[in-house]
């Protein structure tokens, strides 16, 4: 198997996040995570491993509103201008905004990047520091590469992107995510012969159900911890299911805390033939490994063995298939989980 | 003159607040503001402390969303319920939400108090702690209390208020406001008489605009710092007139950084001509210190003399007047700018 990867990732390491009541921990999506996947792969006779094209600009603009990725651009410059203490200590901040556009208008009213943060911006976990926009273009196009090697017909290729990007919505950051790495390249492969997304990340795909809604030519769906109780809240209802010409055309599959095995694959068999009844050419899957038990930033308790069963079955398609690493936050057993899901699929 | 005030106030110190860049402070808008105010008023013999009366929610709930306030009510309960850290250390612990809902619905869609928290607070300084909802109402009541007694026939009268309220919209907190007591004071009036509402602190009257922004029959006025730069960013721009049939009575003054007296007192000039022009019975006035020069939250450089200006050409309307505290977080200077201001109404 194809695996796109690069070191470049390093770059974007925020020292923080904030949690719900202002509570300051370590940046959960931190660097390590690769290096157990990494570690994990390294060793195996099947994985074949790739630094990323490089595809530009255009592709990433064809699902992010420019404003934007011009706000991703600047926002560390200028907040560095902005404040002589972040200044003297770059390394010790990251740019997070403390106001937010509840209310928010079709384009934002405020051009300094206090006000354009809490507008492209939805919550303190999309810290951004100087690498962080190279790094998500990079994340980019590794997505993109695996999306091309299975195009130029390889059954399956692994994009092993960080950051990563079902949490980026057309025009704002969250959850980790800059630039929506696994819409990009579905929207990229949609292009070449119609395209499903499907999402097995803990958390709901909330960015790419914001890029593809009103979209009938690419499927999405997103199996995922509720969220009237998980991140992110106000997006990812089972009654979210399209607008426009693209009603019909997303599904959400939210399920309660501690969901197992068994409950997740009664979802995700219910999902598969939604696929299947859509008939696409190529898909793209969201992988995230947060679904695990114990991950500390999940609620379900899918094991070892049930990745082995989520990945069969997802192979079981017969789809060639973009996978593209999401969150997954349990770092001690990422590397072993993620092999175990690829395994099906090399 | 007649100054409402209670020590409930007390019972609302949450522990820390957070600015941009994620950074943890002291709560600006802490109890000792009120000990300075107090502690300049007390020696003079015009002033007449009282304990505010009691007005029941109905006055509140005629400018607040009720789904709203009872997220204000079972807000704290919930978190303390909903994380043992919290529970077992409440005194270091404030509840502010780490997810904002950037794509808000007319109703929210998650109940948990995490969801609902992005849904009805919009930044990192409105943060509830056990006793804020009390002494949110309280502070509401003191501003009823002024307006009532104006319209017994008093000329004027001060509300020592705290929490402020002016940041605070139909169903949202922000700005160290949950409760909106100008506009729930002028709302009251608005019944009694033809109300405008007049608000000079230094942050745009966020709130108050949301609230009155469809009505005609309360003319509402902000003066404050361009919100292109300053707080709350999304809302007090010059272009923002009023909607439906409230178009035309709501007006933004936003001015640059370095404003001295002059440059306000002009603007100020302007505002009290709008007032003039749709000759009110009552003015509620909302005043903010924090326009003084070198108030820690602001970058204006209005002098005590300003206030003393500010405060003649107030009263040179002759109209009977509510005046409501807002904020300032130049500690040392507010008792004696909040005299200074209130000597031209005694």
């Amino acid at each position: 198997m194809k695996i796109f990867y690069s070191e470049e990732h390093r770059q974007h390491y925020p020292p923080f996040e904030i949690f719900d009541g202002g509570i300051r921990v370590p940046y959960y999506e931190n660097p390590d995570r690769m290096d157990r996947i990494l570690a994990a792969l390294k060793g195996m006779a099947w994985a074949e491993f790739s630094e990323p094209e490089e595809f530009g600009l255009d592709p990433i603009l064809a699902v992010h509103d420019e404003g934007y990725l011009n706000f991703l651009t600047s926002c560390w410059g200028e907040w560095l201008a902005s404040d002589p203490e972040v200044a003297a200590s770059p390394e010790t901040h990251a740019f997070l905004p403390a106001t937010f556009a509840l209310r928010r208008k079709a384009r934002p009213t405020s051009t300094t990047v206090r006000g354009l943060g809490g507008y492209y911006i939805m919550d303190l976990s999309a810290c951004i520091v100087a690498g962080t926009y190279k790094a998500s273009l990079t994340s980019a196009n590794i997505a993109l590469s695996a999306a091309s090697s299975i195009v130029q017909g390889l059954s399956s290729a692994f994009a092993l992107c960080r950051p990563p990007g079902h949490h980026a919505g057309k025009d704002y950051a969250g959850g980790y995510c800059f630039i929506n790495n696994a819409s990009v390249a579905a929207n990229w492969l949609s292009q070449k012969g119609k395209t499903a997304i499907l999402d097995i990340d803990y958390h709901a795909g909330n960015g790419t159900q914001d890029i593809f809604y009103e979209r009938a030519d690419v499927l999405t769906i997103s199996i995922h911890g509720d969220p009237d109780f998980e991140y992110p809240h106000y997006i990812g209802f089972a009654d979210e299911t399209g607008a426009d010409a693209g009603l019909g055309f997303h599904q959400n599959f939210p399920l309660p805390k501690g969901t197992d095995d068994a409950d997740y694959l009664t979802a995700l068999d219910e999902a598969l033939n939604l696929i299947r009844g859509f008939a696409p050419e190529y898909l793209v899957l969201s992988f995230g490994a947060d679904t695990f038990d114990g991950d500390p930033l999940g609620t379900f308790r899918v094991t070892r063995a049930g990745f082995a069963e989520i990945g069969k079955k997802i192979s079981g398609l017969n789809l060639p298939v973009a996978i593209i690493m999401e969150g997954g936050y349990a770092n001690e057993a990422l590397g072993d989980n993620t092999r175990t899901l690829l395994e099906n699929f090399k």
